[in-house]
């Protein structure tokens, strides 16, 4: 179930990709495009990601049943600004941002009385930027974080997750805070250390770099200014796991120290069972 | 140029492609593959990656021109024994170890008198194990280190060059001690940082694991006993590594108590540079 008219608020790699997916579903779902760029909006309209392109949010708001937050999440301010002025009483919002806490937060207070907001984290998405990456089965098989609170309407909640399963997705709710806590270390912390990794080397050491350094940094190749966002407004969770790794590395640094050839073994053995089991790709 | 008669020494993921390789090539390159397994040496025939398979090490070895030590690392001690015995005087020895300060010194020590060694890591592989993983093109592009000291015979280190190169190889060639020091940043270091990513996570965070954790943390699921050798024979430049890594993760963490945006941003910018003139690979 799709709603009649959705607006996407920024038609980058997840904005232009939802689009597509939408369209592909269903060609009664009238889709909206926000873009500032005039040439994000050609390329949206050209790869059929949305019906209707525009740089105007009054536009792009006005009438919408379900509205999706595409951009930055620095720019969700002034979406939600316009949102409070043009936006369709109940209508839905949702997000795509990588950090809950302070989104789910903003929204309720901006626009909280007046539309039912739902987070949403649909993990997808990769080191490329753009409407040119955009794929519709992006989010194919790829896990969504729905983060409701209290506050929460029960049925726009079923909808959003509705709208990110009809494109593929598998569903999972849990706390803006818990969010926060599991994607800090699963997603935020490891693109910090990819590019510590990449920090760390020597323009020696960076011609015999080979697969393996390739896939394990391959994150750090990310939007800077984005990445930069989700380090600061998790702060406290990406520090807290970092002490973690330091002392995991500290420990690791001892066993090596002190020649501790089965503990060493039983500590990578660990990582490797895990990580095997999580398949080869 | 190949060896009239090649003798591979471990016929697992490396020295099964090494073999489909040269017998690719050059048909007239007799290739020995030694296996204390007889499973291994039924599949390594079956592959066509040697001519002839055997568990005897001094049918392997005697009358062979060239002979690869392909086994881990911990085995290199016995295969150095048996050439010492049984290997044809003058005959070029070379490895693929991922260390070699340590496995240049107990060659040099241990044959060195009597045949030519030539320390040698291709850098080529995988998480994956096994000769059933063998691919002729495995070796294709990726970069060989060679590692001679004032010892090596020239003729020797041009021969073990030349082998590389033919099975499509980029060679380099620095001392063992330079190998140790710029493979440990590049390879040792980042593969105890995937183990502790890994290690770092809890079932809930497991759950929500997308691409870029599968990639950062890919190698983790390497062998641990062929990685307990070589981090342990590599301790003291991993133990660097990891002390500088853990200094970076400091001043990071710092940035982000302190708000620093535009410091975040730079550090980040500047890893994603680096990545990113690495190509999307």
């Amino acid at each position: 179930m799709l709603p009649k008219r959705l607006s996407i608020l920024g038609v980058g790699l997840l904005g232009g990709s939802l689009g597509l997916a939408c369209k592909a579903i269903a060609k009664d779902c009238f889709v909206v495009g926000y873009a500032h760029n005039a040439e994000t909006r050609s390329r949206a309209l050209a790869a059929g990601a949305v019906d209707m392109a525009t740089g105007d949010l009054q536009d792009a708001v006005t009438d919408a049943d379900m509205v999706v937050l595409c951009t930055p999440v620095g720019l969700f301010g002034t979406m939600l600004e316009g949102l409070g002025k043009w936006g369709k009483a109940k209508a839905i919002v949702t997000d795509v941002g990588s950090t809950k806490r302070s989104v789910v937060l903003s929204a309720t207070l901006q626009i909280g009385q007046k539309m039912r907001f739902v987070g949403s984290h649909p993990m997808a998405g990769s080191e490329k930027r753009g409407v040119e990456f955009a794929r519709g089965d992006l989010f194919q098989n790829a896990v969504c974080i729905l983060t409701p609170t209290a506050d929460t309407d029960a049925d726009a909640l079923r909808q959003t997750e509705s709208l990110w399963q009809t494109v593929g997705m598998r569903t999972t709710v849990m706390s803006p805070e818990d969010h926060d806590e599991l994607v800090g270390r699963v997603s935020h912390v490891p693109h910090a250390v990819a590019a510590a990794l990449v920090d760390l080397q020597s323009e020696g050491s960076l011609k015999l770099a080979g697969k393996g350094f390739l896939d394990t940094t391959r994150i750090a190749a990310g939007d800077a200014g984005l990445w930069r966002d989700i380090l600061l407004d998790n702060a406290d969770h990406v520090r807290g796991g970092i002490e973690q790794l330091q002392q995991q590395l500290g420990e690791l640094s001892e066993m090596l120290q002190a020649g501790d050839s089965a503990g060493l073994k039983a500590w990578l053995e660990a990582a490797a069972r895990v990580r095997e089991g999580m398949g080869r790709r």
